[in-house]
């Protein structure tokens, strides 16, 4: 089975870019014309309308970067805030994406043990299970065990995990940081031995990491010589005030090995067209995107 | 608003035991006329079947504690497995286990920042919300700024927060030991300056911690030193090992301050009649439990 770091290689050169379009449907800037499909409504019936409308803009949104950037990353909270309504719109956004050949990101951020594990990899993961993603974001605070049952079928599967190894919130210090060395530089000492033997051909495993884009360049520096093998999701692009530069500081040598996310700056562009013609303003937003992010193989 | 640890210690008071039943649905341990409604099923056609089984079980475990545990903790991961069909058995189970008066503690183990915190604090806490569970276990690996969206709701609407402080599985101490004092110290050390301002007369507040059973006694001595105002959530008893001494280990000497979770030794008892008469063997574990963790106040 072809490693996951492998196949999200594969579809970063197809598409001459390592981007991620984060699908975070915040329900307050949808267009106005899929917005009064709930507003005004309450309870169960709000949640279902509202989730209709996500994945109504979803679909379009997927249609627009359809091969043009290797995955999508939907963030589980948006979703789950709509109940199992949402839930649907998560799952059927995540087959419509799969149909159009990306690469799906479950940003989950889950991390449980044993049979709560395992239950957790058959829902987000497991090619049987109801969404199927292809990778996932996982957090480690309970220890490096969290990993056992989604590498299970990771690697089973060719699927792949993102772990939270460095963020960049302003309280992502007090246990990150914590230490000397840091945790999370313990952390990614750990994940560089659990993924460097699941290594594939061009060097890259199905164990990833998430890493800030305004992380230190010297912390960075660390991380990655920690984990050479190791895709880096780096979120904080765009919306977040980091520019192309800070977000690719990751990178290998080869150009590869930093996914970049982008979500808001992608989806909802503040722009004076967004509201006339949103596909067309989400359009030029992916282009920027692209080029901001093109791979550039040595 | 009453504080979430006053709203639990009156349950507790009332109920005579600081008990809490963890409703994790195990497929494979249901009884049997219940898992030959879904086994031979696949995909979409399992996951309604089975999301009907887990709803059924749940209502009858209800129906036989009702009153006599202050709490019970549903476990997401065995929701989610079965997609959008678990998340409405999850929505059934927990308006249902309010309908007869138990608090709900969501186990779902979150913890993530700004608008994806505040969508995550809709989904689960939020009365108008989907679930509006009274409680919510949090992992505060990205920094304590992940409480700030769900303290908003629980502050607002009398509902608490549980978060991960010290677990007990096999590498639970990489992270969570790391460091002098250790990682997990320092996070008590903070959770008792955000909870104790927000306690209620009896010294209780919304801001709980998960501490294992196995914990050893010093460590538990040093957590409560630094969260005079918190509940524990403690897992590890029953199925997991641990006896009652070692759970209420963690309580305050007024008796309270320790709420124990008990789920698979309660709902799944291993007697030689679980599989014909379910409900019976239920209750008799049901009896042992409270029994086990009966509330000694001073």
């Amino acid at each position: 089975m072809t490693p996951f770091g492998e196949r999200l290689a594969n579809a970063a050169v197809a598409c001459g870019n390592t981007a991620c379009v984060g699908l975070d449907p915040h329900l307050d800037r949808l267009p106005g014309s899929l917005r009064e499909t709930f507003e005004g409504l309450e309870g169960a019936a709000f949640r279902a309308a509202a989730a209709r409308a996500v994945l109504s803009f979803n679909r379009q949104v997927i249609e627009v970067i359809e091969g043009r950037v290797p995955a999508v990353k939907p963030q589980f909270a948006f979703y789950e805030q709509l109940g199992s309504a949402g839930w649907q719109a998560l799952e059927q956004t995540v087959a419509f994406a799969h149909d159009v050949g990306l690469l799906v990101v479950g940003d989950a951020k889950r991390g449980d043990i044993q049979s709560t594990g395992k239950a957790y990899a058959r829902a987000i993961l497991a090619g049987d299970g109801p969404l199927g993603c292809d990778a996932v974001t996982l957090n480690p605070w309970m220890g490096t065990d969290t990993l056992d049952p989604m590498l299970e079928i990771a690697d089973a599967e060719g699927r792949g995990v993102f772990v939270l190894v460095r963020t960049t919130n302003p309280g992502s210090s007090e246990l990150q940081s914590h230490g000397e060395p840091t945790a999370a530089h313990r952390l990614a000492a750990t994940l560089g031995e659990v993924g460097n033997p699941r290594r594939g051909p061009r060097g890259l495993s199905n164990v990833g990491a998430v890493v800030g884009a305004q992380t230190p360049r010297d912390e960075v520096r660390i991380l990655r010589e920690k984990m050479p093998s190791a895709w880096f999701l780096v979120p904080g692009y765009g919306a977040q005030g980091g520019g192309a530069s800070d977000a690719l500081n990751s990178a290998r040598a080869d150009g590869l090995g930093a996914l970049v996310a982008a979500s808001r700056s992608v989806t909802f562009p503040r722009v004076a067209g967004f509201e006339a013609q949103p596909m067309d303003a989400i359009d030029a937003a992916v282009l920027s995107l692209c080029e901001d992010l093109v791979l550039r193989i040595p």
